[in-house]
């Protein structure tokens, strides 16, 4: 962290700067300027200390801080990329890893039919909504742990994991029996409550961004995930909230190279949340895939017009399998398979 | 809802959307323009079908909501703003009424002291965290159970109500014990799971403004602590995020008209969180005070130095007494009163 | 346009909007609802028209747009794509464009060794800043009317077409005169004065999107070059200003889907200002050809390190070349060639 | 400057960044942490060099600006506030000055009759565009000239000051021959050949806050104005880009004190184009004047239902004449006259 004193502050109150420093064990190095005094606090382990514990001291004028706030999710901390092991497929390897399904489990038959067709599509993974976060109290709140069950029977029926959302603490358990992955949604990704319970598990979780959260929150975010041990964290890019009205989220397709260049661990990228309208789900999808993401995650559904929830980002069936083919080859393009 | 046809739509899709409309029990009044079809879907609960619904079948071209998505928090459901009391205080009504106290409580001397500062110089209402969201895992988390105990002895010794933050659904019933307000944070306004829980209740409670979230999306947030008859919603202001990276958070100065004008309910202004530096703290509280604001809510710390969690946006219990002066005369220019 | 009626608003105030409305030529239609009176307004020309000019009339509460405000650079008034003819070169065919070159020009050698260079690596066009818009008054503005020069020997021997930025209506015709690409910068994206003054040459026009614009907005500037005749417009994409703070710009992927949904206009892509650092620059490349974009405007230097401005954002030759040998395979990949 | 090396940096790397900054003339620090080097550039004019002629260098892996980038319009640089003298009235004394008056110069006789009443309830200035900037080229885009000699006789026949767009640099002597402020647009904040243009002059200056400009920023280019000796240059707040729809823009209450920690030059608020509805303009107009603003920009006009740009957001007469006397109250509050 790099302390700005105030033209004019006293030795007294850079000594105070010091005092503080060294009472967190960090080391200090002074530059006196001619204008201004600026202090070093070097040491590993000031990302864990608050600007704010310097910026209030009298006579400080600035605290910059020049390590990142996140540690264990950072390259720094663990220098090769993470492959995680999700039920026999492996997420930030060669093959981009495919998700996809419906938006919400609707019904046994929507959801089977759905997960036959994206499997043989090449899908490696099947995504349905169990338990639904709605904007409105009036809406489809999803079919809860009915839809569980259908998702149980999809893994046995086509040999493939599943992903879905928890909501909050009281159902972790239930979904971590049932599913391969436990996704975090975007307004959840600061549910510290939330991310406190799922570090406890072992199982793989997917953490999506917040819709208006900084990539260093995100990776702060992760790093509670892993505090407990549980090294199976995969991020997912969605879209943030810009000035842009005519998609629903901005998609950040540079969050990917950065991503990539700060942290170890894998991240796929959602195109449905962000662009909302399907029309624009094949564009985002091969954008990601070139620009270097482990993987996707697609809401598929037989029949979109019907859909309870979001048909209209929805890709039909036809539309996900043109697009497979598209994806596959642009895949290929970046040295990867599908 | 008005529903644009694309260029050469067909009759088929034309009465498809009519179909649909008529199926969700609106009725429907087609415009034949020379270039395009519009349809217009009438109907007073239109604000509870989804845009999409339409915005998916062939031939449409656009959608566009007329009604707001919210329905219980609109003046047009309730045309006088509403007051709220709380524990004898009226939030909502002439007096403009100040919450203040520490950030978090970190032990009894600290609480108490403050409180009988903040008392003395006017503040209606004493705040303090007990269970604290923070954005890293090794932050301070609060005193917890303990923090609480202490809330109480500040009712019982300065008979003032308190207002601390829910951070999760398993300690709704806990806190409702305890706390006279619950507080739900920014990050936690489409936390739906908690807002579910806490509409079952019956006590205040002060939703925070999402950091991202539209003044649309915070009202239709309120319509879930609305919908099972709990009335006592407060809303709080508390900066939105921008790109301006020189203070925490850009307060919405405009969402007082915005809210006052749309919705019967009280709001409230955070100026503490948004400046996330106490040298700005009092232009934005009586900034707040002149544009309507019914109350504020600020940090207050006997030292700010010393401080476990944002220090830097609290303010001395001197700054605070001076502060609360100027706030008086602002408050009576706008024909109010602290 | 759709008017809504506030509740309670009566016939006079009806019948106020239904004249207005008639004064522009618009025909009405009126839908009585059982609690608001919503008036439609037709007609083909209803974007021309502010929304004021009927939202500050008594009664109405609201006033939506359904027509776009833009028509000369929609898909609506010319339905196929432009294909865009520059001294031989065609944008917005099956060919992707690659604009390369220095952010400056420095010098002669500079220029020279860096467009055969891009030219060897396949670039169809050389970029090279004679005025520079700086954002601070201390900083290198340009080399002017001596790197114009410079710019027309590269076009004679290397016999490749060249762009450059016009920052202010005085160059316009200087540069005009020397340039095959007249660009205009984000920051000037709303310059009217200059657009106006652009709109009466016959040249070809750049047009960046400005850093806080909406796609609409943008249109909208591309309606002001294509109102006198010219039909040469090129839209750029260059990243749009976001919370995020990892790059310099957040580069909008999405725009390239959306312009082609709703414009007739060829869209290329800035990496290299979007990003503001090499590291992200491939992969952003790489995504925009894979969403669409019909070319990209790349920065590259022989010694960066030594570049007078954007040195960090730009590709050293080696690296270009590298690019250029990826960027062919995600081309293929979409059924395009570069 | 900080530069932060990357782990395993050589010392041939480190010695590259010592020599660099020699070159500039700076004075260097290095802090040999145990994991990482970090070297510290000193000087007070480290603000005028990039930080990516540093960032661009083998071996670094972060450049952080201590000092700010501008200087002029600093603090540091004039430490008193400065007090504007605009023919006669003092802009940033104690005396809070409204300018008020017409979007657009419409007329003759709208203009007089705005002007007379205006004066009459207390405003300092005349506010009337001349000039105007429009989105859309098919709207009224001023009475040019015609409007000039219009506030020349408002001048002459109620001696008042008038202040008025320039747009570009053709205008520019035009227009200091007849107003008595020049205003440049938020479209024209980063219109560089402007503000040199707009340098030279020795007239006051009023510069809009760009749509998505930084306070940084905002003061970098208020620099360009005061580089050639102009000391006249006043700064306006008129709102920022959000994703926030139901205002125009969202005025950013908290630069006023932002503005007053770091710069030296008046700061007055725009509500009008904030807030781009009349009924949230007063809120604006009250909050500005108790966050500290120094005047305000207000549209008013005779009959906005008839008003060519911008009615909705205008008051009327007898609204502007209500506002004042609110007005004065809170000025008075805050220990100053209107």
């Amino acid at each position: 962290m790099i302390i700005e004193m105030s033209r004019g502050a006293t030795k007294d109150q850079v000594d105070h700067v010091v005092e503080r420093a060294h009472s967190f064990g960090f080391e200090v190095q002074l530059n006196l300027g001619t204008e201004k005094t600026v202090v070093a606090i070097l040491g590993s382990d000031t990302g864990k200390v608050q600007t704010d514990a310097f910026a209030v001291l009298p006579g400080v004028q600035s605290v910059t801080r020049v390590m990142k706030p996140y540690k264990l999710a950072s390259r720094e901390f663990h220098s090769k990329p993470s492959k995680i092991n999700v039920s026999g497929v492996e997420i930030g390897g060669q093959r981009v890893v495919i998700m996809a399904g419906p938006c919400a489990v609707e019904s046994e038959k929507q959801l089977m039919e759905t997960a036959r067709a994206v499997k043989e599509c090449g899908a490696a993974i099947v995504r349905g909504g169990a338990f639904k976060p709605r904007t409105s109290p009036f809406s489809f709140q999803g079919l809860e742990e009915d839809a569980l069950k259908m998702l149980v029977k999809v893994k046995s029926d086509f040999d493939i994991p599943v992903i879905t959302e928890v909501l909050d603490i009281e159902n972790v358990e239930l979904i971590a029996k049932h599913a391969d992955i436990l996704q975090v949604g975007a307004r959840n990704m600061q549910n510290f409550a939330l991310l406190k319970r799922l570090s406890k598990l072992r199982h793989p979780i997917l953490l999506k961004r917040g819709l208006s959260a900084t990539i260093a929150e995100w990776l702060t975010a992760a790093d509670y995930l892993l505090a407990e041990g549980n090294r199976r964290v995969i991020l997912c890019e969605r879209g943030v909230r810009t000035f842009e009205d005519s998609v629903r989220f901005s998609l950040d397709i540079s969050s990917i190279p950065v991503i990539k260049r700060f942290s170890h661990l894998p991240i796929i990228v959602d195109p449905s949340h962000a662009a909302g309208h399907f029309a624009y789900v094949p564009s985002i999808a091969k954008a990601a895939i070139a620009a270097g993401a482990d993987g996707l995650l697609i809401e598929v559904h037989p029949n979109p017009q019907e859909a309870l929830i979001d048909g209209l980002q929805s890709l039909t069936i036809p539309d996900f399998k043109r697009l497979m083919t598209e994806l596959r080859t642009i895949a290929e393009a970046v040295g990867r398979v599908i």
